[in-house]
């Protein structure tokens, strides 16, 4: 089969025989595609300063009607200089450089016609090598004979040394909310993963264990103490499967292949594609700092511009509060009743019994109202409103929720007008508990309710197995039901939150009305049992935040949940400090912020809560100072819409003091700083809640020190003295 | 394997030992419900006048969270009698008995805890024996503790004798579209069944060829000359996959059982029930006489009743032309040009370059709705109308359709004007290319087009493979799928024909706004290659048309096709005479009739096409008078809507001479008949065309003497005088 695949996808050089070489802007990297003989793949290599950083092969295995498609020889060369700057409608800073070197080879066939079973074909490699990493991709152009074309595999591998340490999630093609598990790489996968029981849906990626998600994180240690990171991901995932890695059986641990997520019809096809046809760009982001590793825009700059032109002033980040934690912490319920096996075609909802412990009531949604009214929040996300909540999950049933049915005690008139009045948005919210035929038929008519009832935005979920059954969250077909969501939404000028869905790649570049998506583990997580470890938020801005910004609900005061519910929290709790908490909305970008909290915990605090009302989820410009993933990050952000700078520090279960220079300020500007950090005896499992807020006047030549408590974090507020 | 089985769906008596015996109304069937011993499976044996019918065994094998559902033990035993008369919106006859005895075995567990593994259940089996059948179905109420439940196989099985003949179809998931193949049962199976190469899709039911569809019609000899006529099929086929009928490995051919169309997660689960929930009815319709079988109202009577309640004046039973045979005689195209591989997303179809072959222009729409007009037809179909045909099929490519966008040269609006001043209905074309994701998700915006535009009725297609993938034409997502579709068109009063649905099981006595399916092998054929035998259309109405009316698209009066296009159709031709396919609008009987020819295949024969004109496709009242599958069938039916009688007689490859008795007529009326009949020398193959069309006056006392040339037929026309 090697050997098929090779003689299939061989590179022949008759007329550009030898190596094609490639440098960054900077000179630092540089990109070989080799040719070694016909016998064998083609290839590259990456060196950053010389020094290998990763190489593999290259080719996908595609089929047009019955043959598989040849081409094996190089029948162009193109390169191309790149040096622009655009601006995103929102984002860490005000303006992103994009700046690469740009190689693109036409494989085709040279001579004669293809052996026997093989049709000629046209297929484009395009490399983009920035100072910060490559990215690549496959392009089938539109070429006589060859329309509808189906692949068969993905034969792009990445080889690393033995000495590699790796940051990873097992495969999967259903869920992404695994714990981190740190090892070196050559023995990840999931018989080694860290167990969550928690997820309840596991798909582990065929055909064996030893298969990891991306982004996968890797730290290569080179000679004289220094590392290099590399961050393995792709970008612009559209019309096409999510890519996982695979290891290659026979070579120790050293070898990642890509491994398409399956469909329905596996293992014969795994993407079916119509000329012309691209690949999302397989991204290697490479750095010698940690912190620049956190900084690179090189995944956003692999995406297309934004598909929404003219007027964007509806795409507003935003914080926002809901009902949403207090049925975490069993407080009140998603459902309105405790009946079961309800259809919800035939059941009159308003004779159930109720609970009486129902979330989304009228009375408590006008609380959230007022609390947010009163804060300056301006949305209420609201979960448990519609129907269906009885019977929703873990059946595989695919009429679930109707999306425009509220429960009897939720009037959705009386709150629209209610919260109008107090000129805050209602954040809608449809979960379709995995049954996506469902919700797609449903699709109009819930963005009608929606429009009709005021919400200007919408947090989706995805909990549970895919329908169409076959399907898998990270497939071909959900890829595009995720982008056709988006796009439907932008089309009515609606802003969206994606939970469940594929981890992202760069498309809120393109769709900016996609705030943020959840696809990791978020800070829910620390509701159950098991939670996440005081390192989860120092390895996210590393991973699954390169592909773009999460939904992961910082802001929990109440650390000790048992305040909550005694019987049915027992011993759970966030891990993390509270001062931490806050330091999470700088250290965890996103443009939409929940203040997760109940409102209690927040009036209890209001010291510490005016910090969650302060700080922005815009901004004018980032640094990041300090980081080591599992360790610390300590970032500094400056407000879009004002002078003011924001820094964020976190730690894992060590404590430490984190030095902040403040050159980033301007020169002779005074500021005031307000420092929200742990309390001396502070700490995330016996202390979590002990924080303490001083205030000093700072100026570019100041030097905060930050003192992080076990499983702590610091967040500062830099006013500008007006 | 089989003991396991046995184990799990046993029937222990307890308290309710040996058979139960159930009678017809009339006394002839005997239906025995038989528990032998502990160690085997239930059973049902239905006899006839003392003689066996079929045997065969019992059970659905349950499964609901991971655990089989153990139900050994009869809890209660239920009968009842039932006869009622009820009126359908449209029909055979004005109005239809329902009679029959009923015997409801509820099974569960008499006596402590079930073994581990499985979980204690009830199931209710249901039998209904009328005078001319049996149907019986599984249902599984709702109870405590068994919501979800998941079908891993059916085990109801049907023995019949060696000296059974059989017409049938192989087993396919996707097709129906093949001839019939008649032969002892015993042979029957795809490896012996007639090739049928012109079909693109056919998916052999798995795991063997061994496998039969429903309808599936027997005839068993008895002593005497006589014979039993016997069809096995379904009724009212809603969320559960069709039933195809697979033989058991060991019984020589002698036993046929339910074997499930596959889901994508085949063969873990067939299909997913909630509780309260029913299995479609198995039917076995039964009868010493040919003609009974074609006048059994089982399959309707074990229907719901309709779900269309209050004004039903839209429910329009009616005679249709089209732009559509025109394409299949390749005189015109559905596509507007010659582009291939195009995106509907991004492909101005107005920068195109046309191939002029183009069928649904607004010119030559203009030309049918003129000829509808002119001849009191009230609707048109156009095919072709829409963007899209480039590129429409094979490609398993789910954005195809869109079913809104005209192409450049169909003026909607104009031609809505048209047609309205005209008074003459536009029938909207849906072709699906089996993409259902993608019709459902545009559902919505294609039914606002039609209503915007004046459309009154659908003819939908699904030629091709379905999306979702993994999913087939006849599984259980696929029938939701069909219901869901005539639902949403009730709602907004629109009417349906479906084309490559799964066949019918009545489900148009629920949804009388579904006028008709084609859901098998249709006169269409006849422009292809191999086309229909002569004896086809003397089988269907035996099989196909046992679960519901068809769309076969009669009226073919140029029968030789190589008149519309020398090049392209040479040697082809229907394969009946020209008054055959008058005869056709009374044998296949539908309240959706098309008069499929060219209108200047009409224009050219005034005479013969005045019989088209005036046949009605509503009737008060039906009488088969002859029949014998796959030689000749003679029916005459009573317009509801006056005091007419109308008479079809068609034949096989045999020339006969069929004498009607009129003692059908009322005593002491006049009538003028005008006969259409083949001309003496008439011959399906050799002179097709050739007619005679006589007038003479009848009264109930008069017989008519049909002669029917080889693949021939004849129409006759009652006209009460006045």
């Amino acid at each position: 089969m090697r050997r098929f695949l090779a003689f299939l996808l061989l590179l022949c050089l008759p007329l550009l025989a030898g190596a094609q070489t490639l440098h960054s802007p900077d000179g630092r990297l540089a990109l070989r595609v080799v040719v070694p003989s016909p016998d064998y793949l083609p290839s590259y290599e990456l060196r950053r300063d010389g020094k290998l950083v990763t190489n593999g092969l290259l080719g996908l295995s595609l089929e047009t009607n019955g043959q598989h498609i040849a081409y094996r020889s190089i029948r162009a060369l193109d390169s191309a200089r790149i040096d622009t700057t655009w601006t995103p409608v929102w984002g860490e800073t005000r303006a992103i450089r994009c700046q690469y070197h740009e190689l693109a080879l036409t494989l085709g066939e040279s001579a004669g016609p293809p052996p026997v079973g093989l049709i000629a074909g046209t297929v484009v490699v395009r490399f983009r090598l920035f100072n910060d990493g490559l990215g690549f991709r496959y392009e089938v152009p539109a070429q006589p004979g060859i329309g509808a074309v189906r692949v068969r595999s993905e034969n792009t591998s990445f080889r690393f040394p033995d000495t590699a340490t790796a940051w990873w999630l097992p495969g999967d093609y259903d869920t992404n909310e695994y714990p981190y598990t740190r090892s070196p790489l050559a023995e990840a996968g999931y018989r080694s993963a860290v167990r969550a029981p928690e997820i309840g849906l596991q798909t582990p990626t065929a055909p064996d264990d030893r298969t990891l998600q991306t982004p996968l994180l890797l730290k290569v240690p080179l000679a004289g103490k220094r590392n290099l990171y590399v961050s393995l991901h792709e970008a612009a995932q559209v019309d096409f499967p999510a890519m996982q890695l695979a290891f290659e059986p026979t070579t120790d641990g050293k070898v990642l292949r890509a491994h398409l997520t399956n469909g329905p019809i596996w293992p014969q096809v795994f993407a079916y594609l119509q000329t012309p046809a691209v690949t999302p760009w397989r991204t290697i982001v490479v750095s010698d700092k940690a912190t620049d590793l956190l900084a690179s825009k090189l995944i956003l700059n692999l995406n297309e511009p934004s598909k929404i032109t003219g007027d964007v002033s509806w795409i507003k980040p935003q914080k926002f509060v809901g009902v949403w934690w207090e049925m975490h912490v069993n407080r009140s319920k998603w459902s309105y009743s405790d009946s079961s096996n309800l259809k919800l075609a035939n059941t009159d909802f308003s004779k159930l019994k109720p609970h009486n412990r129902h979330g989304a009531t009228t009375a408590n949604v006008k609380k959230y109202i007022d609390f947010a009214a009163k804060h300056g929040f301006p949305s209420v996300l609201v979960e448990g409103w519609n129907v269906g909540w009885e019977d929703w999950y873990g059946n595989w049933k695919e009429e679930v929720f109707d999306f425009v049915t509220p429960y009897p005690d939720f009037d959705v008139k009386e709150l629209q007008q209610y919260a109008a009045s107090k000129k805050v948005s209602l954040i809608m919210h449809h979960e379709t508990s995995g049954s996506v035929t469902n919700y797609e038929r449903r699709l109009p008519a819930a963005l009608d309710f929606m429009q009709a009832h005021g919400y200007p935005a919408v947090k989706t979920g995805y909990v549970g197995r895919i329908i169409p059954r076959g399907e898998h969250h990270d497939g071909q077909w959900m890829s595009n039901h995720f982008v056709r969501v988006a796009e439907e939404m932008a089309k009515r000028k609606l802003l969206i939150d994606m939970h469940e869905s594929v981890r992202p790649t760069g498309l809120h570049r393109t769709w900016p009305n996609w705030l943020a998506s959840e696809a990791a583990r978020g800070n829910e997580f620390n509701a159950w049992s098991q939670g996440n470890t005081p390192a989860h938020e120092t390895i996210l801005p590393f991973t699954r935040l390169m592909g773009g910004p999460m939904d992961y609900t910082p802001g929990i005061f109440q650390i000790k949940l048992d305040h909550w519910n005694k019987d049915a929290n027992q011993g759970r709790a966030v891990h993390t400090t509270l001062a931490k908490q806050l330091a999470l909305y700088l250290t965890m970008y996103s443009p939409l912020q929940m203040a997760a909290d109940l409102p209690e915990a927040y009036e209890a605090r209001p010291d510490a809560f005016q910090f969650i009302k302060d700080v922005p989820v815009d901004w004018a410009d980032t640094r990041y100072l300090t980081a080591e993933p599992g360790e610390y990050i300590t970032v500094a952000r400056q407000d879009k819409n004002s002078p003011d700078w924001y820094i964020g520090a976190i730690t894992n279960e060590q404590p430490r003091e984190q030095t902040v220079r403040l050159d980033f300020l301007p020169k002779g500007q005074q500021f005031e700083a307000t420092i929200y950090a742990d309390a001396p005896d502070a700490h995330w499992d016996t202390n979590p809640m002990a924080y303490r807020i001083t205030r000093q006047k700072v100026t570019s030549k100041s030097v905060l020190k930050l003192k992080l408590a076990p499983g702590g974090g610091a967040a500062v507020r830099l006013a500008a003295r007006r």
